[in-house]
């Protein structure tokens, strides 16, 4: 007596269907049923399979994917490396789709509005919204660490009832998912889901650290250490900032291509240069370099990162998640001599405000996306998504709905 | 035969004189002989005793010392724990005085022009001058490292003959010294000198952190780690930019009485505090404060000082001097969740540009020196200053010729 499988389905109306059901658990207006990758614990693969989605509360919408990018955050947690990791939960957290349904109170967004779901919200109200200098919206903060919407439960659940947790705040390794209003960004309707889903996380984290969080000036020298996704977009956002001097640095001398494509000036192999790496990257940027950007998550680079930064002004931002437990040290004079330590988190963006921005910056052709979405597969084979992600063979994997 | 003992004199025409003694030494057009403090070697008491010092030279100023500070730098010179320590050598660099003789090609300084000795120059000419992120001016950073003038020589001499070298390009502890016209401040004629020379180093240090670093908001909550001389200036200079919290640490509760005086709203010994001090100066500010300021040189206070700033947009501020090898250290992660962790010298302060600015503050009333000024003594007394400094008895010793 379960709702119908809408998992495959793609009419936009099925939620009047799901509304017409009379069903009583746990006391929910309104319950669907969705195909989902699940992370049923911690260093398995994902299995996907039916789930059942409860509909939206006041505050939140009911978005059904269209496309999803495997991003490593999601390998992180997957591999059970992420300390603050759940199970079973529905990982993904770099989307896109179109609105289904909005529960009550919701003003910004309506059914068959295109949005990225946004793991780091802006509700303009909190603390954090208001102040200038930041963009980790707290709102919703302690619920979304725990796997929850803002009322304190899951969404999602098996067919057998057990709740199944959320992630990020997004899940968007389900073909449906409830997100809070504030956590979904309003895209224009002419943008590519299989592209623009990737401005969820690594496009606007890579080119936010350079825009948002760096604000690197024309002209200026750069380092981005590590030419994965997000060293990537780092590149290109600092092509689109004016950079002078784009310094790429990776043990693997396959990424050169790519890099230099995207605006790479100069290439460093650490593994071919004798001697130190920082008096090396001193001597090449002249000086030290005006911005650099770990996009690692290595400590060690993190320091060599600092480190080559210019005395005086020189920034180090880094970008990169450490295992859990690994420390970043230097002298303190590195610091007292002028240079700053910095973090990003989502590129310093404004979700709602600043993702539509950088989906017109991709249509209208300022920045690039397609050379770096290698593979595109069904949700059904999400997890040779994370094998091709071990193997370092692809840049960005994209799971189409 | 040689020139006259002049250490004791105040005479501001004796560089005549000195210009009449008919001398080959070294091929100097003018030596003269004045009385200095001389860190003969680590470890070891000052040796107060009579010098050469060989007169101005190209772009140089002879200045007789009016005042000069003692400093912990000073200290941590003489200890031996300065690994870039040079002997013998004279030492001090916090000091006020007069011009009595001006070496070709000065422009902006003369006979009788009241001056504080910079031990960061301001050449306004070089590229990092030029660059408004940083006053760390490295037109003559080489040889100021060498305890050289710019042309790589001393001027001071032991009467054998034998080189002394200069320290921090100042050499404050002598009645008379030789610096470069850009390591001078011209100051107002009707500042005492037992007051401004703190203006040198000290003072400007911590003022300076607060406005040219940390550029702190009106409002803002703060922390300030060390209430020694360098953390009571933090603190006024706090005041004066209209802080709304000023939390001063300190394991000494007498620092309190003086602190409060300068602007501390809240005081906070770590020694009292059961469990995380980290977390108590974070409830304590409500969230963590926005600017927090490290006067230890510890290492291990250092990073308290970063985890105690707040979540999204809080600074932390290096000032303190750590120990030869000492590293700071934190998880990445308090830097990615929106802290910067930044250091200053000599307050962030264009030497020749803000020093002026200082003394003026002082004169207005805006700021205040003299409860600071704890102890005064002649040269043949200054290691006596060193003495209170080791106690702990002083806030500052100043040296009056």
């Amino acid at each position: 007596m379960g709702p119908a499988d809408m998992s495959k389905s793609k009419a936009i109306d099925f939620t009047v269907t799901m509304r017409k059901f009379d069903h009583n658990t746990l006391g929910k207006d309104h319950i669907m049923r969705t195909r989902a990758a699940v992370a049923v614990q911690a260093g398995k693969p994902l299995e996907v399979m039916d789930v059942n989605l409860d509909g939206p509360r006041d505050g939140e919408v009911l978005v059904e994917m269209k496309a999803t990018g495997i991003c490593h955050t999601d390998e992180f947690t997957l591999s059970g490396a992420d300390p603050e990791g759940l199970f079973p939960a529905i990982l993904g957290h770099e989307g896109a789709g179109v609105v289904v349904d909005v529960g009550p109170g919701v003003t910004s967004l309506k059914k068959g509005d295109h949005v990225i779901p946004l793991y780091t919200p802006e509700c303009r109200e909190c603390e954090y919204c208001l102040n200038p200098k930041t963009n980790l919206c707290q709102s919703i903060r302690s619920t979304q660490g725990q796997g929850l919407m803002p009322d304190g439960t899951s969404r999602f659940s098996t067919l057998d009832g057990d709740p199944i947790l959320h992630y990020m705040g997004c899940s968007t390794f389900a073909n449906h998912s409830v997100m809070p209003e504030i956590a979904l960004a309003k895209v224009r309707d002419d943008a590519p889901f299989d592209k623009i889903c990737y401005i969820g996380c690594g496009v606007t984290t890579g080119i936010g650290a350079v825009i948002n969080t760096a604000k690197v000036e024309i002209g200026s020298r750069a380092i981005v250490f590590g030419l994965g996704g997000i060293g990537l977009n780092v590149i290109q956002g600092l092509r689109l900032a004016g950079a002078d001097q784009i310094v790429g640095v990776d043990l693997n001398p396959s990424k050169v291509e790519m890099a230099t494509r995207f605006g790479m000036t100069d290439f460093v192999n650490p593994s071919e240069i004798d001697g130190d790496l920082v008096a090396y990257l001193v001597a090449l940027t002249k000086g030290g370099a005006d911005y650099t950007f770990d996009a690692t998550g290595n400590v060690g680079v993190m320091r060599t990162a600092l480190e080559a930064a210019h005395k005086g002004w020189g920034e180090s931002i880094i970008i990169g998640v450490a295992p859990a437990g690994a420390e970043i040290s230097t002298r303190p004079f590195q610091l007292v001599t002028g240079r700053s330590w910095r973090g990003t988190a989502f590129g310093g963006a404004r979700g709602r405000t600043d993702v539509p921005k950088i989906v017109d910056w991709y249509m209208d052709g300022k920045i690039e996306i397609d050379p770096m979405i290698t593979h595109t597969m069904g949700l059904e084979d999400i997890n040779k998504g994370f094998d091709l992600m071990h193997a370092g063979e692809s840049i960005r994997s994209v799971v189409v709905y």
